[in-house]
């Protein structure tokens, strides 16, 4: 953009992204998926993704794997957000329980190291991904392989975990370009946590 | 014990109790209690004992403030062994959710310390303190003020916390004074975390 100064100078600002590198997390007791992407204006390129299995038995130790391989993949490629599904509507107590503590850990071992976490709903990750609230979870699966680019379609919690960072990229971005006056509507600590995008500026 | 080894020298072996510090965890999302007692052989002393009040809003800087506070506590005091209590009925999906988030996050604070963790149900902890399952709360309150020698009754969750830690403390010395072959029916890993106390060896 064009214009003078207060000195009457001519400027351009210009506004480069900042590449932003989002993880996605589906937790659970038994298998948490995670995803990594890197999110640069409208592009966007897969890093890596995985699940984390921590097998039966009593759920201390599985806490503490899902924990520490979060808190390993967190150290490894340094996110700037993370983003995780919101659930409303568990199953059961004793489920809901369980998925609490696998969510509880893979939260702790974000905000350990000062990440910002965004929450959003299943059916907002569907309606950002599929552009449907209520699509099956082949297409979320498939929109995920198509969006990134993959040869081959991830393993289900990997994509679900994609899927996630997929609509916080998404999501960040349209509140990025949204009037001030507009986004006041989102949480000061969403909009606090997506806004870093830098202006470089060069006088003539 | 007086017996004669090997090499037909008198050999005195005498069993020295270790000082264990034991920190008792009462989580929830609103707040969590924790309670720290040194337990040496049959002596107990009270350490520390307070509430972590996380307030409204979001969840997640919730969990936070858990995970950090119980990681100071554990930094500070370096407790060899934790206590929690075991939750199998929850009142509904959304308060299960919600406990299990705060449990999750206080029992990664410990295990990111490779501290290992016991867990009880609410009964187990009234059944050591009190000598009945179904006491009233305010029994406990009192009982846990009359075995640490309490100038003033804790708090609700901070006595809870306490309770939980004096029920694991009076457990593990149980344990340890079992034989071996009563006590194979005890999974390994709670043995492994109980079985601490070192031998020391005079000869004569």
């Amino acid at each position: 953009m064009r214009r003078k100064n207060n000195k009457g100078k001519l400027t351009i600002s210009l506004s480069i992204p900042e590449k932003k590198i989002i993880l996605g997390i589906d937790p659970g007791s038994l298998k948490t998926g995670y995803g990594l992407i890197e999110s640069s204006g409208n592009r966007l390129r897969f890093l890596e993704c995985g699940t984390i299995k921590t097998g039966g038995g009593p759920l201390p130790p599985r806490l503490q794997i899902i924990f520490k391989d979060i808190q390993q993949v967190v150290r490894h490629w340094s996110p700037d957000e993370m983003a995780i599904e919101n659930v409303f509507l568990a199953r059961n107590p004793d489920s809901a329980l369980k998925l609490g503590q696998a969510r509880g850990a893979a939260i702790c071992a974000v905000m350990a190291e000062n990440i910002p976490v965004s929450e959003y709903t299943a059916n907002q990750v569907k309606q950002a991904i599929v552009g449907k609230g209520h699509a099956a979870k082949s297409q979320v699966q498939h929109m995920v392989k198509v969006l990134l680019n993959l040869n081959t379609t991830p393993q289900a919690d990997a994509a679900d975990a994609l899927a996630i960072a997929l609509c916080h990229a998404n999501t960040r971005k349209t509140m990025l370009e949204l009037k001030p006056s507009a986004s006041s509507r989102y949480p000061a600590e969403v909009l606090g946590a997506i806004r870093g995008r830098r202006k470089k500026r060069f006088t003539l």
